[in-house]
């Protein structure tokens, strides 16, 4: 019989949150609460208890946080986390003979039958209990007894055996070798509050040169951190800043004829002059990006970059280390194709090197030389073209050194693809947000996002469009569908981020047959007038600002959606339980014309009567709104605003 | 860096079924198909491959099965399982180089770009597999190496290269130390087919006496055998048939004052003559069950013993083994209760005791000692109230042995509950069909069981009364009723019983206040008039020869609910589709009154096209219908025939 301890009887299973079985961490950032549940329970008819051991995975002392019956064998614990990093915890059970004898008793006084031998087994388990106690609690423990002992009636006696510090002693008390653990210890990341909450704004810094023909630098970016810090925005980030590759470069539009002048594609990474941890000559030299990144942090600016692995033709790894690279019978290096497609400017890596071992230690130190020139976010190119063991093994090692770095994937890719990179340590993910268009199409994906297992695992970053991506509603909408899409962003996901400033100044000219803009930025240097008015500015201003304000929009898990009458008006509570703070958020989804729409006001969540009178105020508009019950007319005009996000203020006269 | 092998690429998850991570074996019945599906994916735009490795957990050989690609980076193979016992499976998947390779080739010579290179690399391919392959198949390669060498042109080349045998081989030649294995490996017991096909009848032994007076015995239970051969039952239950407990023993309608004659609950196990491992002198000698279970056998009949793990006071255990119960203070056992009700003449194992190994031991006895006499079906009494670490071990045990044997759990209780001791090993359980009432419950419940991971694990038996179960609609619906659940019951499930005769005689008075038979035969002996005509009998036997007609009958799991018009018509279908046994039942579940409804026949499930002329014939009746298309009228009158059971005859002429 090769079983340790027949005598365990307490079953745990079904614990959330747990990704593939304990075998990747659930991730939570500091200020979000993480409720761990799990299925626990007993045959017959004993009471039993449970409680979650947690502890950070380098430390050697669990804390225990007693679990609460939820129903249908259902336990939880909400857990508190306070420091970042890894985590791990275990869910524990056992049977409480104390309590099942409490309520036995009870039941049995109040049917009128005997309860003097009850009264002896109790008196029994409190004794054998002193074998487990130490002198102090033993004092106590023989007190009660002696009490029990002496009590004048039954009455006494059961009301001093139900007391609480009884209760807490004998909890504290149980047989250890009656204890059940789950099947696996499962972990938590815990990140820095800013992995769950930020504001992204995307720049070339080559484009941010107000000099027309000069090709722009880091102290021009430096010229333009005030400017971005009023918008709003906490995250600053650059497509590549190294070197361009020279062979193979491309021109406008992804031309494969360049002119002399063209600057290439950032993408293109590596030349003569270095690969990836060097810098571009023209945007200044290292110190110069030092000095950038200080300075944006003194405006709560961090510079995010981006990591693209992947080699121009003329990048020195290609010389160095051939055996990284694929080589063709002609002599040739493999560049990245996608028959009968070729981009011919960019050699992958060869994940299935031998030589892989130092492949990604090489790999790994492009991201520990730019940690220790400041930056601590990065933004991945394609991680879903490298190997997904390569992700895991090295996110995992420069957080357990770094564990405030963040990653973000920048992959548009199949589901599965997707959620894996999550799994494997990305702290955000950008998502399908930019391709969902109607009512039904976001209810549908932020439900999945937000209330399954993704949301222990997979973080959304909202993006309304990218260098690679104008969608067609921004093409069709104009100016109205950006500002729409800009307060869809920001008021579901809490982390989202746009590229600018073609956004705030609606360039939408596409790419013909493409859904790309054209005379694309990737391929050429822009210049802005940085100084000119825009109304999608204003609003980008205001939306961050209100959600600065508001700690409902600093997570992404608390959205729920409620009814409208109108398929053109969408609505979503979000609620942050700490600070009270609700708010109600309707956005007219038709860029071209007024809707009106009743909705919904899920007044139970926010723990009002059915008949509340109350007040909600609009913090785009300023406007206040005296409303009653849970149905209410809005009406939105696009040219005006496209959406209200209305704070509830509770008045006290329900 | 602790990482094995960071070349392999291909990332295997989602396998199933798992239950719960592999601890627990998914079940299948000989006979029943078992789909294996896995999320498998790579990084990148490689082709991959998959397989399932299977084989008999004792044996060492394993037997691959090719997946084949579903959809969404789903992939899955439907395995064949033709012997009994526990087996294990494996997904492994591996970057299918050659066929990415074959692709690429295609669609750079339909891009019209040169593909001679691309010729050279695929030689290459096929060269290095020559460093891989013995020696037959390394002269197939050398062949085709040459063949492609020496083509005439590009198009010769390519057809050669794109050959299945070259296919074939490059498949079995991929790198070993490349493939990735799923995280885990799986179980599956495989089941003989009546753990998947049953039909049960419960009597009480002791009443098969049709000489009023007399207690019944195992000889006239063989007398009845045919009756319940011909009615079409193959599993004939036996409430426990051992010395029933003299102390504490309670009278007619479960009274605590019994007379001298009364003969006692049969589950108040063991007196002065014996317990668990002996038989009720009344009831006959071991050598007369033996006869029975033997004469049975010849009908095509199985015994299914019921084994209750509990103890009369007067048990031999209780002075033998007095370290396996649990004492009061006042020198008493403690009898079961569930405060504050009492059960004074139980006596329940006390699971916690230090002695468990020699209990466990003891209590596996008992099945071994009646498996020793013929018995392979064992109906387990009130299972939740045992440790489920026993139930694991035990029938893990008992089933490594003898896989022939059929445990079923009585358990009526949480779902939790129910679902743990289907993982702990029970291969059918009592479900709660028996309180499923309304066509939206129905609908409800079996998706549940049929359609989740349910599915894979508990499997149920659909009992539409026993002896402690009177449900409310039977008494209610009389005759009526109990025709209609039956149909339910047993066309619902492929494992369906009931507790007759009063079954078939309509038997429903309630003891006041209780879903429970009054003048219950738990505490009394009945006759019974064997002969006596009854409309329900009829339709059993009609239903029960209608379901070993109809391949479709005999499993569970392909029921597929369809519309209807009408909340008192629900319509289902079950097809087979080896034997292309397609069926549509429709039952009326109001018991008093004529439903009709418009049903609508689910053609595209039997492969036909919408606009189908087909012929249906009502097994029950005997009927023929000539129908067009997929929506069709019917009326059913619950004083003829609550039910029609269609089967499909497909007419050529479509």
């Amino acid at each position: 019989m090769n079983i340790l301890n027949g005598r365990e009887r307490v079953i745990i299973s079904g614990v959330t949150p747990q990704i593939e079985g304990g075998r990747f961490p659930a991730k939570r950032a500091i200020g979000e609460s993480l409720t761990v549940a799990a299925d626990i329970f007993t045959d017959g008819h004993d009471e039993i208890a449970a409680s979650i051991l947690l502890k950070q995975t380098d430390q050697q002392h669990w804390t225990e946080f007693p679990m609460v019956f939820l129903v249908n064998d259902r336990w939880q614990v909400t857990l508190p986390l306070e420091k970042t990093g890894l985590h791990e915890f275990q869910v524990i059970g056992w049977i409480d003979h104390f309590t099942s004898w409490k309520k036995g008793l009870v039941k049995k006084y109040d049917a009128n039958q005997d309860v003097s031998v009850e009264l002896q087994i109790g008196s029994d388990m409190l004794s054998h209990a002193l074998t487990l106690a130490d002198e102090q609690t033993k004092n106590n423990i023989e007190h009660w007894i002696e009490q029990i002992g002496l009590a004048p009636d039954i009455e006494s006696a059961i009301s001093i055996a139900l007391g609480n510090e009884i209760a807490a002693v004998m909890r504290s008390l149980r047989e250890k070798d009656l204890i059940s653990k789950s099947p696996d210890i499962y972990k938590i990341e815990v990140e820095r509050k800013k992995a769950g909450f930020s504001t992204w704004y995307e720049l070339f810094p080559r484009s941010a040169s107000t000099e027309p023909g000069r090709h722009g630098n880091f102290q021009d970016v430096k010229k333009l951190l005030p400017g971005i810090a009023k918008m709003g925005f906490d995250t600053l980030y650059f497509p590549p800043i190294h070197p361009i590759g020279e062979q193979k470069r491309k021109g406008k539009n992804n031309s494969l004829t360049p002119d002399d002048e063209d600057p290439g594609s950032p993408w293109a990474i590596g030349n003569r002059l270095g690969g990836h941890k060097a810098i571009h000559p023209e945007l200044g030299t290292i110190e110069d990006f030092v000095e950038l990144v200080d300075a944006a942090k003194d405006m709560n600016i961090e510079i995010a970059m981006d990591i693209a692995y992947q080699c121009a033709p003329d990048h020195p790894y290609v010389k160095e280390h051939p055996q990284w690279f694929k080589w063709r019978p002609d002599g040739t290096v493999q560049y990245a194709e996608n028959p009968p497609k070729k981009y011919e400017d960019i050699l992958p890596f060869n994940f299935e090197t031998e030589d892989w071992p130092n492949l990604w230690r090489e790999l790994k130190s492009v991201i520990d030389y730019w940690i220790e020139k400041g930056v601590r976010i990065f933004r991945i190119d394609n991680p879903h073209t490298k190997s997904f063991a390569f992700w895991e093994w090295m996110i995992g090692e420069v957080r357990q050194k770094y564990p405030e770095v963040i990653f973000l994937a920048e992959a548009f890719t199949r589901p599965r693809v997707m959620e894996k990179l999550a799994k494997s340590g990305f702290n955000q993910s950008y998502s399908y947000f930019t391709w969902r268009n109607s009512k039904w199409e976001f209810e549908q994906y932020l439900t999945e996002l937000t209330k399954t297992d993704l949301q222990y695992y997979f973080r959304p970053n909202f993006w309304p469009n990218t260098p690679d991506i104008l969608p067609h509603h921004l093409v069709e909408g104009g100016e109205n569908a950006h500002i729409m899409r800009l307060i869809l962003a920001a008021t579901m996901s809490s982390n989202y981020g746009l590229y600018g400033p073609v956004y705030e100044y609606g360039v939408n000219t596409p790419h013909p047959g493409k859904e790309e803009y054209t005379d694309n930025e990737k391929y050429e240097i822009k210049h802005w007038n940085w100084e000119r008015y825009s109304r999608t500015r204003e609003i980008i201003t205001l939306v961050n600002h209100i959600r600065k304000e508001n700690p409902a929009l600093q997570t992404t898990w608390n959205i729920d959606f409620t009814q409208t009458n109108n398929d053109q008006v969408i609505c979503y509570s979000k609620t942050d339980a700490e600070t009270s703070n609700s708010l109600i958020i309707a956005v007219n989804l038709d860029a071209f014309n007024t809707q009106g729409a009743h909705i919904r006001v899920p007044l139970e969540r926010f723990g009002m009567p059915y008949d509340s009178s109350y007040t909600v105020k609009d913090m785009l508009s300023g406007e206040k709104y005296h409303w009653q019950g849970e149905y209410n007319f809005i009406q939105l005009n696009p040219y005006d605003m496209p959406a209200h996000i209305f704070k509830i203020e509770k008045t006290n006269q329900n």
